[in-house]
Formats: structure tokens, C-alpha cells, sequence
């Protein structure tokens, strides 16, 4: 698997604009987007830390997969996601290597990336993410 | 505060040997170290992923900070790192913008860098750690 670099962590969080507001107060990150993602049933907000993202998430729905989230473990990292070349080859060789897939085929997430999620069970606890943009 | 880039993602594993197996296979990175850090009560061990770590933490000790988090919420990730210029002016900034600090001056952790935490509860469930490397 070619992975270039972190592409973003996701951290799940109750109030998006509060979050917001934390991070930029504190560290001094600008939040560049914020963009709601339907499928996922989340509100997304972004900022840039050297070549990687925060993407802080807040459920629009508590049945969504952020909501059980954090009624199950509150609010905190959600996942991890890495920038892949070739996600249809990355997500085939991960499950030769016995990766459970969540998503046996990439689908489309926030900023328009081609994404998959491995399930946690088999990869020591961290929800991973692969992702790439087919835009370049 | 300056913020450079995410220095490392902080991963608790059950078993070091095993999860250094999952990230070279599945990802083909490659372990460049494996530290104790007695302090911490843990081994870690790094790999690079673009101009961020991963660091896998095992527990040397079931009341370690590590052992801990694996009894209480499972293996996964634990922290994350943000590297910064002048630790010292960003803690004091970041106590002065109203974050807890575990860790009120920096203290040396693993790599040799100088780190310090900031409490869970004023930062929206995550466990975040300012770091420098005084070398550079």
C-alpha cells in the first residue's frame, strides 16, 4: 500500500462551532471549511496543521455513527485517516492481509475524497480511514 | 501559540510486537525505533508516515497511564502531539485561553523532545500534547 501521508484525523465532538472556536483560539488554526456530509449524517469543520487535517465532526443525528459514538465514548479522536495512491488496489491488498473492510468499495466523503474505512476489530482499536483524491 | 505540524498519533496497543506487524504489513511503514520510557510506564515504538509518527504505546505496568486506558476504553488511539516553537510561552498561553494543563512546565519524553499535556476536560475529550525538540 502506497501511503503518502496523514490525510486528516477525525475527532467527534458535541458542538461544532464551540470546537471550532477552541481550536482556533488556542492554537491558532483556521478553520477553512465546514461542509455537512448527509451519507454520514455529520457537520464537518477543517483546518490545515502542516500537511494534515483536523476534521472535527458533529452528529446531525443521534443515530448517526458520530451520535453513538459519543454516547458510547464521549467526545475525543474518532479516527485516522491516510492518504493512499489507488484506494481500489489499497483496500485489496488490506483485506489479503486480513483486514475486515467496512466499505469494499471506496465512496465519497467530505472534500469529494474517495474513501474507505477499516472496521477497529481488526486493526487494534483504530476506526482507519484511507482515503485519495482523484482530483490530482 | 505556533503550531507547525502534528508531530505524532499516540496508539494504545495491548501487544507492541503484534501491532508493529499490522502497520508493516498493512501499510508497509517500517519501525525506525522502539524506546522505553520508564517514566511513562510504557515501550513505544515510531514510524514515520509523511511529516507525522505514529507511536504505538504498550504498558509496562497495569497502573501505567496506558494500562489504564486499555482497562477503561480498549486499545486505539490515545493522543495526539502538536509540535510547537517555545513550549514554555505555549503553555502559558494555553493555561491564559483556559485549558487544564496536566503538566504545568514540559517535562522529557520519548525521542528526547521536550512535552507536556493538556487535560482531557478543557479540550473537548482529547488527550493533546504540545511538544518541542530543543535539538532544532
Amino acid at each position: 500500500m502506497n501511503v503518502t501521508h496523514i490525510e486528516h484525523i477525525g475527532i467527534a465532538v458535541k458542538d461544532l462551532n464551540e470546537a471550532i472556536r477552541y481550536y482556533e483560539k488556542v492554537f491558532g488554526f483556521k478553520c477553512y471549511s465546514i461542509e455537512e456530509v448527509k451519507e454520514q449524517k455529520v457537520r464537518t469543520a477543517f483546518f490545515m496543521v502542516g500537511q494534515t487535517k483536523i476534521e472535527l465532526l458533529e452528529s446531525t443525528d443521534p443515530e448517526g455513527p458520530i451520535g453513538k459514538f459519543i454516547e458510547k465514548k464521549g467526545e475525543g479522536i474518532h479516527h485516522v485517516a491516510f492518504a493512499v495512491k489507488n484506494i481500489e488496489g489499497a483496500l485489496h491488498e488490506a483485506e489479503g492481509n486480513g483486514v475486515e473492510l467496512i466499505d469494499k468499495a471506496p465512496h465519497k466523503g467530505a472534500e469529494g475524497l474517495d474513501i474507505a474505512f477499516f472496521h477497529p476489530k481488526s486493526t487494534f482499536g483504530v476506526l482507519t480511514e484511507i482515503c485519495e483524491d482523484k482530483k490530482y
